[in-house]
């Protein structure tokens, strides 16, 4: 007997007959005598329309109110999932986020969770009742509604899975499982069975978006295996949990891709301290959030300094680099918004400096020119021209023979 | 500076449009130095499709999980009408029915105030805030949700109002205050400045659809002024209070009338005590309300016993006394859903046979035969045949000179 804590997205609850199915998978694993605690979140689409209709009401909609309104969505479907499992017969009960005291902090929108008591889902459990929790959403000190911020559902359910010591924690979604790279850009990407915290959270970061990259992290450090799998489909899907003793070989899981990058460029900054600073100072203080940044130091007593943002931010990010160059004597801004971020992911790697030239040779075979070069313990990444993403992500997968399950034991 | 508990129904908040409407009226409370503690229900229409969602996923869905589903709809409600009083400057809190800790016993779906802790309300009143509460909700001891029945938000409104001892709690519906009778039939319905919670609870149980009856009942428990008025246009309403001296005399506050009735008689019953409890016992048992009952002892050793209940339990009730009457030995059981009932209310009645003779023959002169006749202290019913309602309501209301205004000092 083992204590579950399953989370279902918006997808796998976007309909009756949906979370009908839900129930009949819980009650499966209920019937084989598993304790279940079943984090839900909003049917797909709800959170969109209650966005909308705080919009229609305030453009700018004030962020406590808003979250009152936005957990009405996680609210409705643990009624209806646990009406569905009380249908079947699975005894259950349903609970909001300020019923099972997920206390956060005051930080409307984007909460974070700070404690959970568990004494009402342990006593609900020892009743033999199937827990279903409203995911996303908490409480602070005050009783006020919190919401953790899209996707935080997954995080509900890593922190319950952790306060209970859960065995596992299942992530139910619409694919089955975290692949070696996205299926649509190389049909030859394989599911992956295992894989650890690191790697994942590599993944996660770089647009695998099948998990919320805080829950990766939140499981990580509470230790909390974690299993993405299909709502719709059985199968093992993909566990995510530390290295093992016959996972200590060089290991490339995957390659991740990101798609929304951009990148600028200001040239000939006079190089003295401080330039950095200055630089992404004024960036950061108009929220834009800066991900690769490299700065070469050229001939003269100028730098040349790059970075990547979202490319939803570039235009923004240019004004204020202009106005920055200026006042720093530089010599000019350029930029690029045509550009795509290719990481390859695999622990093992640090060790191996053999794993990044040949990364390197594979995209020259191709003809690809690399922009902009960026490394860090488990991964490298590459900024290429964006029309080069999917020859380089096939490159790349086919070199390493991603195709090929790794063989654990050498 | 008054403190004054304002409701708002459905209808009133049935649109973003709608509830700035809702925000600007208590704004301009607000602006005159009032405290306001506004009660909200679902938007119109949002209760019933969150029935039809829960009905769509069991046809009986589970009661505590009706109420969890049930309770999003004001909770969408106090979210957008706080975020509107944002808009316009003024400051505001949201609260649910738990975070205002309505307590309430566990009858889900029909569950009663028990105790309101007044604490956060009073402070956030204290602070400047307009208080925005969940009505139609609270929560029982265990912290489960609970509703109080359709209607519910009205109690909500009055429990707040006496718990906080209020000047006046408001009701804005979507008529401005309680009438003779029902316009639609009698024209010349006339707008009541005051009536007496007596009176209104027969109004209101009568069919006069404008206010709960249970919170009227409340509201004459905690001696709470009531004031019914108009969302959409200025006026004073109507106040329901108590009787004052000069209404001592006698008066007829209204007609009220109630389409949905039916009745049913068992004829040729054997007469011998406990025989009314063997009929109506498995009419209770079945769910079915019965309203009036009359028995008449007839020549022989039988007697005939008639009663009303709802039109759409007719059917139902006809089927279980058929049953009843076999086991009983009664001769036959016959019934007509073609009623309804008329009745005359108004205090000081009780002192005076005058009046419902007046009525036998007001409704005499119009040729409409009386089927059933039921009197209590401060009204006087009688069943016609349906097709007479209209022709019944008006000869009372014009005999009884109800579109006068009543001269309160004789």
């Amino acid at each position: 007997m083992s204590l579950i804590v399953q989370k279902y997205g918006g997808t796998s609850v976007g309909s009756v007959e949906r979370i009908e199915a839900v129930a009949k998978k819980v009650g499966s694993f209920k019937a084989q005598g598993d304790d279940v605690v079943v984090v839900v979140s909003a049917m797909s689409g709800e959170t969109n329309r209650l966005v909308e209709l705080a919009q229609s009401m305030d453009a700018q909609p004030d962020s406590r109110e808003l979250d009152v309104l936005l957990s009405t969505g996680e609210q409705t479907t643990i009624a209806l999932l646990a009406m569905a499992l009380k249908k079947r017969g699975v005894p259950a009960r349903s609970f909001t986020g300020g019923q099972v005291h997920i206390l956060t902090d005051s930080a409307h929108n984007k909460a974070r969770i700070v404690d959970i008591d568990k004494k009402r889902v342990s006593e609900a459990l020892a009743a033999g009742e199937v827990v279903v929790v409203a995911g996303f959403q908490g409480v602070d000190e005050q009783g006020n509604i919190t919401t953790l911020g899209r996707g935080g559902s997954d995080t509900t359910a890593v922190a319950l899975a952790a306060a209970l010591e859960a065995d596992e924690c299942q992530i139910y979604t619409d694919v089955d499982g975290v692949y070696t790279t996205d299926p649509r850009v190389e049909p030859k990407a394989r599911r992956l069975d295992r894989i650890t915290f690191e790697e994942m959270m590599e993944m996660a970061s770089l647009g695998s978006k099948v998990l919320q990259i805080r829950a990766v992290e939140f499981a990580g450090k509470y230790n909390v295996p974690l299993r993405v799998l299909s709502s719709f489909e059985d199968g093992q899907g993909t566990l995510i949990s530390f290295e093992e003793e016959g996972m200590e070989q060089v290991r490339i899981s995957g390659i991740a891709f990101n798609r929304d990058e951009a990148k600028l460029t200001v040239l000939g900054v006079p190089d003295h301290p401080g330039v950095a600073y200055q630089i992404l100072g004024p960036i950061g203080d108009a929220n834009v959030e800066v991900d690769m940044i490299i700065q070469n130091v050229g001939a003269d007593d100028t730098t040349d300094f790059t970075f990547t943002v979202h490319r939803n931010d570039y235009q923004r990010a240019q004004t204020i680099l202009k106005k920055v160059a200026k006042e720093l004597g530089a010599r000019e801004v350029i930029g690029d918004d045509k550009i795509v971020k290719i990481s390859l992911v695999g622990v093992g790697m640090r060790s191996h400096a053999g794993i990044a030239s040949k990364m390197f040779e594979l995209l020259a075979k191709e003809a690809i020119n690399i922009r902009m070069i960026s490394t860090s313990e488990i991964k490298v990444s590459v900024v290429v021209d964006e029309k080069y993403l999917e020859l380089g992500v096939r490159a790349l997968h086919s070199g390493f023979d991603l195709e090929q399950p790794v063989e654990i034991s050498q």
